[in-house]
């Protein structure tokens, strides 16, 4: 089994530790790709970020249509271009929010999230709901890292993402921590030891679930909203992305 | 006062059509500028047609805070890129959906949504509940009319669209009738007059709407999720879309 | 344009106070009438007061039907009457406490309530539901200032105000206040100045979405809930009211 | 123990029918003391009948406050009042249709209402959920007979709810029946023989909560929403609803 | 009529004093039978417990439907088996738990409920969300004393219930308290008489709820989810609960 | 890795058909055991039917922490016991229900549950509700098929399933199937094939997620709710669940 993980920025350390930790967890006989889009910002943190991450998203999964590409997981906790990602592929798709979230609710009770910057937080809420795990998030909350600072040598996030873990449970009544941050992903069998409560990392959560798809052989549903795109024109800068009818039916 | 409206789809046919709509409820000291992107799909009608307008829908936007416009209308029934529009603009923005459910909230006590393809009504129950607008939304009923359909010449559009708001308002206990596509906005008046309940098109309400927030100087608010994003590389196809600190503080 | 602010309470200096600020933003050509009801109480802040509110507004309904009104505003954050005054009207109505909810929630992710006393917090909590604005309700905050001493000079209640919103912002996670009580709506320039967030007075709001409304041509729609009331006996003191069927027709 | 039962309507061939119900459930030391208030509509049919009742509605309580009354039933199914009523006793108020629905609740896992006009199906869903009642709903249905048909001799009403309860249950996925309209208490115990599942009327339920409210010693809390109102300046009409401080305090 | 009280635990000393509490509110004609199951957990803290203590429950149904009981009510507050004991029996079924939050929800405007230990909140807020009391439950607070700590002599149980009570008044803006444990049943009178507000034991409360639905002739629904059980072959241990389909067309 | 699928019920030719579909999709390294209890009902299609099941599960699953189980599957679409069976187990527990739920909401937008009889409609509804599938779940349908005709030879049972999912399709705006009772696992390919939309069977679903789980080293997290079971004396026909205070620690 073929599976892609995505990472939606274009930092390529952050891609390299996705990749580790997606492998370190996966089946003997799954091959993981590990790639960032060849356009798009380097880390994402806005919804302009996410929107700008999207199109070089779509072009990694129609890529990886033409290449037999199994299944995908796209690596940044804001799940950007999911739906879109989903209508274009034959295999599942998840999201590392989507996945994370749904595994916690899985092992506990109710979970904190922990991410990065306050900005990002209404998102998070956002998906908990569109996931329906709104009734097992009990908080989201930031610790104001911004994303390539996990990245960065020498950097004191590791401390500062343990100490508001600790706040959450102290204080939400959470017994699951889920981190909101794929560059995260390093992190999560230390927390979890330190803490003593599961904590869900997305990207091997992600890995974990589209490979049991795959083996259950589901795929996203082609009646209605997730079918192919119609093809049609695509003006500009972005025309490349132009589907053919005739490639639509083939890939169908 | 200056109000953008950006078809977020390239038929110049339609955006002349929504301006046209737009102009004939503003108020008399209101200059409309309506645009389509100069990038993207020929129309919207799936998620990845969605992921592809946006960047050309955020060029209008970058584009009209340099010329000093007032507040903005995105003019797609699925309200693509809203939230990232938001973030750039120092005015309000109003996608076309949000506009018409908010509206049809305060005439009425239940209202159906008659949209374009079957496969879009996921994103119209999806954006119903983004809104709060859910217990007002009795039902999304599509005819399976293409939205460049609406568009041809000769098409017999019109009268399915009024045919589906009568078995709307016969079959889902509605009092209230939702046109789930900018491309219908020319058809409000007529199906209004033949159905005799109140008939909502996007356009014109979020055209009022902005006028409204703007006369009121209402901004969109920048303490947190909404405000400016954080400027960083963005690379390749889109490098252009890169935002420069500095020109984020002048834009502040 | 004629627009009525009805004041359901009876104290006139808060009336004028009323249709100041509503005059200060209506269009050129828009008539401002603002009134207090001939019967009723001093203030509102319990349902009881509520409930002997309603029957005084009523009355200056029905008038300004008679009258030729195009729209109505209903000048009290409970939202007093709210529906027995749609099915009344052939024009729209709105409460001030849906406007500004609805405003609120245009330009800004999550907003807070402030507004009198504690006792009122449920009712604000209740519209927030009803209107399906409570997934923006961010929380709902008393000053505990009787309505009246907003009116009295050399109150210290514009103080005790901005502080409570500071605590908003600080505590509620919330990018945007809404003032609670008609009373204030002098001072929402003022607390928008001094927070630097979106600062939402119903009044404000009401009135530019009733002009609104009017502009489109939508009006409250009489199939079903708010068609206009069965005529029929009322019996003792409010006898006054009752409708004839005649007159219902005239109106109609 | 004295429970007075309101009639918030001015028929009182249906006050009488209502009181006997009552009288039928209640304990042997129970007095029951059915009235109609001395002003208002001679039947609820709109919010507009309802904002009439009210009045005359909260006239019946004060004075059942001065009469040593120890609990009340509001017997019209939109609850007309309920929460000012709360505020003025010092003992329990129920209103029908939350007594209905409550008691539904706990006899069934999903019921339908079967009301008079489909103009108050609004309502009865407002209080559904207001009550938390909502999910065990499953629909509210209108047999479309003026409330004051249900008096006349000779009407066909009674069959014609019969078929219209028969519908309920074969389509709505319901197992019991709450009667939507005090005037049709006299019919409830008819229908549940002829049907076989529990139907619900909220007169006698509501009289039987009361009872056992009074008689667990559990009054309305007056901490905070529904403490005695705050009296003030009432003019006009109403002017003798004006309620004095000491007066509240000798009531306290 | 006769009402049989089951304790679902194996704890003698708590069924009489629940049975006392249920005697001192229950009507003069009502007998009240008070009794353990012969088998099960000691107390009830865990979903272990209640798993466990279901049969035996599930026993003192079927015996009382031999022995002619016209009510249940199940006295642990995390009504364990009352689906399955609605399903045996052919009068209504309370748990203490559901008529404690209805009672609550009559007479306040939000309840805290305070109960024993923090892990057993997650249940208390699973039932009221499975009886639409939700909205109603401002917080769920534990004091983290076992419950047989309550029976205790010289236990310093009452004191810390009564703290935490006072606290959920004033932290959680509730003005009613609902008592999460039937081992608290006796401390009610003198809670609400320290606090001022209306304080609810469910053991009272549901005796009165099912006194006043076996007074309305209302049982619970046979049509549906709630039939009797269809008979089949019961193996091992607990052979004995095998239902015999004569039997079971006798109990009908 | 050693997991183990427990049929509740007593069924053994339906616990070998369930082992058979969970080891055609477990991966090579995992061991499944697949059995039933000594104790319980023949099959399980009411609330009695679930509660006398879970005593004998709760056996299999303290016999499968004595023999070094890593997770544990409960194969009947009520998901009997999970949270008892979560509590004892320091490994991971899904429910089928669960299991397919989740995997449904991942491959498509809304799915309908085909269940065996229309009495546990409910429980399924219910199950929805309680993981945050409801949004999901776009309706229950039940083929009236006893639980133990599935394993009948020459039964219609398939085509009748068959049938009933076609019509779920057609009417409910579904994308995706969920086979509601573990007796149907063996039909899924051939109902996915002739259907051509994604049928998720909870048996093989909940196999791969707890394949998942422990993979990912994620157990039950023992910080509130689902910790430990407190020791306490069990009396009478249970006796022998007591657990032991140094077991429960040897177990941890």
């Amino acid at each position: 089994m073929r599976i892609k993980i995505i990472n939606p920025n274009t930092t390529w350390s952050m891609t390299e530790k996705i990749g580790a930790c997606a492998r370190s967890v996966a089946r003997p006989g799954t091959e993981i790709v590990a790639v960032s889009p060849a356009m798009g910002p380097a880390s994402i943190e806005s919804h302009y970020d996410e929107a700008l991450a999207v199109p070089g998203l779509l072009q990694e999964i129609a890529a990886g249509e033409r290449e037999g590409v199994d299944g995908y997981v796209i690596a940044c906790f804001g799940d950007p271009g999911l739906q879109a990602a989903r209508e274009l592929a034959r295999g599942p798709v998840m999201g590392i929010a989507q996945a994370a979230m749904h595994v916690a609710s899985l092992v506990g009770t109710r979970f904190s999230v922990v991410t990065t910057l306050a900005r990002t937080i209404g998102q998070a809420r956002h998906l908990a709901e569109a996931y329906g795990m709104q009734r097992f998030c009990a908080n989201v909350r930031a610790c104001e890292i911004p994303v390539l600072e996990l990245e960065a040598p020498g950097s004191k996030a590791r401390e500062r993402i343990v100490d508001e873990c600790r706040r959450a449970l102290a204080e939400d009544g959470s017994d699951t921590i889920v981190l909101g941050c794929a560059g995260m992903a390093d992190l999560c069998a230390h927390i979890g030891q330190v803490l003593g409560v599961p904590v869900v990392d997305g990207v091997a959560a992600g890995t974990q679930l589209v490979e049991s798809l795959v083996n259950l052989r589901l795929s996203t549903s082609k009646r209605g909203e997730l079918a192919l795109p119609p093809a049609k024109p695509i003006a500009g800068l972005l025309e490349g992305f132009t589907l053919q009818a005739p490639a639509l039916k083939r890939a169908a």
